[in-house]
């Protein structure tokens, strides 16, 4: 079946109207007519290139939601009209000990939703930035919003579960106190999330016009990493520090301000390393530098189960497809509170 | 009281016989006539000002080991004739949470054997390079090994526990794979330990030569971490490494090693920053980077009554107090297997 689609041809070409193909429906696949699919700050590493081993064309997109338009003989679980979302994630190995834990996310033959190896054409997948998409029902989640919010669930597919899960990894809860680092797409996540979990929550910016924005968000308390003796008042406090900048930056600071057994977890993936951080600060109180990646299936389902109970999404811009390579441009200079989400009705055009 | 000691007078001299004060035993303090000392890296870079704040003279030296030659008088756990050992803490605040969690090695108020802050003379802690030391009876340890295995006791107390505590705190045990890189003082002891505790240990060297020592300490299998192919083979299958080398190196290489939820501990303390590590090993399987400093009273006791039931001590060269200078230098050249204890009868002289 062809569908329209919103991909680019290389690295350093725009992205473009094209025509994909998608599969017809296995027996355990759910086919989806794609409703709105959030930008994700991966999907301009990958379609630029990036990030190593980009397949051209290639169609961005892991933030989708959309309504069942069609299931396989052997679904069970999802039946047409139902409200689903589709993630990071469209297939993994199934049987190693990650995929019996319902860490699909770590499994090593985990494939995303763009630009993994897939039998189908052209061989590697396409994501969300097109009409229709159809996967297997173990990585299929069930959307509980109204579905008025849809387009603003999009972006907790990718941003939501990507801070959702290292929240609750490291106990997340009422008694701890929760930093997050950055507030952009997946910060303001961050920060509604441990909020809605109890958490004291302290949001760290760069930006001074970013304090009022962040406690309407959820933040207890808003710190501007520059000020040294702000941060010097956090000293030794913070049981876990959700690190969301995608851009080498020094990570002292932040490991500074653990107490002992605290961990500093990193969800932003920038091409280069940070600057190295020192051993002493993890020696002298045993504390940690972890990262994180996405989440699981039975997790994902569990945080968009979460969110619709608490009233929690996404905060949006809804844009046409044909303003997609704006978006990009304004996402890198973070102009955008928070996530800029494509309106999937004007691929039809 | 007047004893022997030796120490520097300043970080570009060579230790020399001293004579330093000790205090009277106050109401809670354990009095110890040192029967042996330990010589640990740490000693090397402190009275060598390699570390910042070394106060002179400085008498360095915490694996101390001896027998109990006066007590105070509300001290009740210790009499005359006990043998002790004293570690890398004698005093800290007593009250703060990691105090009364009986972690007193993140206590903020830790107060080091040598080079910490003291009411005593002359206003900072004497090590355990001399015949006597006075400490209170809270950090005063039972040794419960055969006398004449007293001087191989000694570097229990700061090798020995710097590894058993993150050994420990990470659940070394049966069904683990824990990995020890560095076959020096530390990583000797981490191999004895993690074998003890009846996980599955590798051994990582940059010596082919070492390979056969490994084993003999108790290593399932030794890995020359030069070689690719040897190294590849153990891709992704670690629970713990931990990381005994106190000069900067490669972490990549190890965190690679690590299945998902594997820590990387380091206990090595190099005075400059280890190369940056890279994120994505970090994020794609939820690894972490971790440090761990020596460990608790109650965890040190722990560790020597697990030594003395399986008849573990460090392998030692045991020298005259005027052999000091040159331990060290042979010490820089990894020339010696694998800890130098000194024996104290010798400052007598």
């Amino acid at each position: 079946m062809l569908v329209n689609a919103y991909g680019a041809h290389a690295g350093d070409k725009p992205l473009e109207p094209l025509r994909i193909t998608r599969r017809a429906p296995g027996a355990h696949d759910v086919q989806i007519d794609i409703a709105y699919c959030g930008i994700c700050h991966s999907d301009l590493h990958q379609v630029r290139a990036e990030w190593a081993g980009t397949r051209f064309p290639c169609v961005p997109g892991h933030e989708i939601v959309g309504r069942v338009s069609a299931v396989g003989a052997q679904v069970s679980g999802f039946k047409v009209g139902d409200l689903v979302g589709i993630g990071c994630i469209v297939d993994s190995c199934k049987h190693c000990p990650e995929c019996e834990a319902g860490l699909e996310n770590y499994c090593d033959g985990m494939v995303g939703t763009y630009n993994g190896p897939t039998p189908d054409e052209p061989g590697w997948t396409l994501g969300g930035y097109s009409q229709k998409i159809v996967v297997h029902e173990r990585f299929v989640l069930r959307v509980r919003h109204p579905v008025e919010q849809l387009a603003a669930v999009a972006p907790l597919l990718c941003a939501g579960i990507t801070t959702y899960s290292p929240l609750r990894h490291w106990n997340t809860g009422p008694g701890k106190k929760v930093g997050v680092v950055g507030i952009g797409g997946l910060g303001h996540m961050g920060i509604k999330l441990a909020h809605a979990m109890g958490a004291h929550v302290v949001a760290f910016t760069t930006s001074d016009s970013k304090r009022e924005a962040a406690r309407a968000l959820g933040a207890d308390e808003v710190v501007v990493s520059r000020n040294t003796g702000e941060m010097a008042a956090h000293a030794k406090s913070f049981d876990l520090i959700l690190d969301t900048v995608a851009a080498p930056h020094d990570l002292d600071v932040f490991l500074g301000l653990l107490k002992r057994d605290g961990t500093l977890t990193l969800v932003g993936a920038p091409p280069t390393p940070h600057p190295a951080p020192g051993v002493f600060n993890l020696i002298f109180k045993r504390r940690a530098i972890a990262g994180s990646l996405i989440g699981g299936i039975p997790e994902t389902q569990e945080m968009l189960d979460f969110c619709a109970e608490h009233g929690i999404v996404a905060d949006i811009e809804l844009i046409r497809a044909d303003q997609i390579n704006i978006a990009y441009e304004r996402m890198l200079k973070s102009d955008i509170k928070y996530r800029f989400v494509i309106d999937s009705a004007t691929l039809a055009a």
